[in-house]
């Protein structure tokens, strides 16, 4: 129960730091209100709301659950009207997306086991839960999603879903494993962005990698 | 019965409607008839198939009616050999492509409540169903959707999602609210169009909102 | 079990096709190795998965079967790490991905059709199952989706879905129906590749159908 109301909260956190990116990515790019609030949702839970087509939990969590919608319209609510206070969350907001990512991936894999599916699957939909918000806002925002071109962000995903799922295999407590996880995948996250890990690219046929377009 | 005769007309009617839509973008963008008809069948049921997803209505009703492929490709069909019927045909399209609007939300929102969601799930549905349609064709032909740039389009399917939900809520008669959520959305839209009302937009960074690539 | 076992082989000899040109599109367009590895799985099993959610069997076959993964992560390290390889396996694969679009096709349908729906879904899903994963890897590769615009090549998927679910209507035997649509659909594609046969495809009011951005 105690777990259930921090993981809650985190929940709402991460959630708040999801929709502020796409809040910020979809003013950026010169949508109107609707369409700010649009894609801030969608960054919010078009994760989870992916996996929970997959493990067949209908209707998905995120939209059942009014709080979702409220905090992804909150975020776009602070993103249209304040300017300046923008500019000073960017920091938290890196740091909140952060821990969101170890979050979504962490509570993604838990969700797809409680279910009773296999490993394969949990470590596979912690990742979609943790990065399908992001490509979906890139997709709608017409441009090849950041995550696959560079950054480590779906790749510290895949470590906090792996230790999470490996940690319930192995039979670790469950709050020892949820904090290991998500600590490495914040960790991993964080690091990346201050010391600008890249994973390796392939150069293209071009010589230059210039499918990036954004 | 009767409600559900002339439900069944006006879907088809706002099938049509919106399925051509999908077929003149497809064809001004240059994709071969196969491509004109997935184009049009996308904007035809790709909302529907969404709602029936998340509501664990599967198959989605859009794949197992053969009346919408058949309505599809009839507005393919119209779209690829009749030019000047097209350009005829372009007012009573953005009519009943308004309609249709309407009903999709209407009728989406319905159906959530009938499979026995909450009001929340019901309003987001109906919203998914009348502008998923518009927003696939849009990925698939490559721009940002343009119902998140400007117009008043979903805010109008949210305002009839938001009726029928209120009204069932609030013990109306069936007929009586959807008839009220689907003029309301109908008018809305329909008027916006006629004296240009758009929503408020946020300047991006750039100024200009240059992120419209239409 | 024997046509079991067939099909199981063939199924991931047209898995690696597909995720081999996902992957060279994905390195040719500048990813990661990380988004390369997603765009092969998203190719090679993302017109399964759509399948699967549209008819209920849930989680996805893509997800549970580990060998769909390790499949799409072996098609990625050859694409990355042996480049002359790429080259000389440019015939082969064309080959395979032919033969993975038509057994895709008839095995999307045969799926439909055990899960006990009609023989229009069955035909829509076997369409989707083969040419879905290319959908996916266009759009995220930011580009209106090549089968959309040219070539012969849902078209030849449609034929062997429609030839595989009348044979199952008119009570061929399995074996029998299944090579005959399969290769239908093989030799329309490979011929059309061969002789460049195109669909007709409609001038836009540009006159050049100039939305091919590729």
């Amino acid at each position: 129960m105690n777990d259930h109301r921090l993981f809650t909260f985190l929940d709402l956190a991460g959630t708040f730091a999801f929709a502020f990116s796409g809040a910020v990515a979809a003013r950026d790019r010169g949508l109107d209100w609707f369409g700010v609030i649009v894609i801030a949702f969608a960054v919010a839970c078009g994760g989870g709301v992916l996996r929970d087509l997959c493990i067949g939990a209908v209707p998905p969590a995120g939209l059942t659950d009014w709080r979702y919608l409220a905090v992804a319209m909150a975020a776009s609510w602070v993103t249209l009207t304040a300017r300046a206070l923008v500019v000073r969350l960017a920091h938290p907001v890196t740091l909140f997306d952060s821990l969101g990512l170890g979050l979504f991936a962490v509570t993604g894999a838990q969700k797809a086991l409680i279910f009773g599916h296999n490993a394969e699957v949990a470590v596979l939909l912690g990742v979609v839960t943790a990065v399908g918000g992001g490509v979906a806002r890139d997709v709608l925002l017409n441009r090849v999603p950041v995550i696959l071109r560079r950054e480590v962000y779906a790749s510290a995903a895949l470590v906090g879903a792996v230790i999470e799922v490996c940690g319930e295999r192995l039979g670790w407590v469950s709050s020892g494993r949820t904090w290991s996880a998500l600590m490495a995948c914040f960790a991993l996250r964080y690091l990346s962005l201050r010391y600008k890990w890249n994973l390796p690219r392939s150069l293209g046929h071009d010589g230059s990698g210039s499918g990036s377009d954004k």
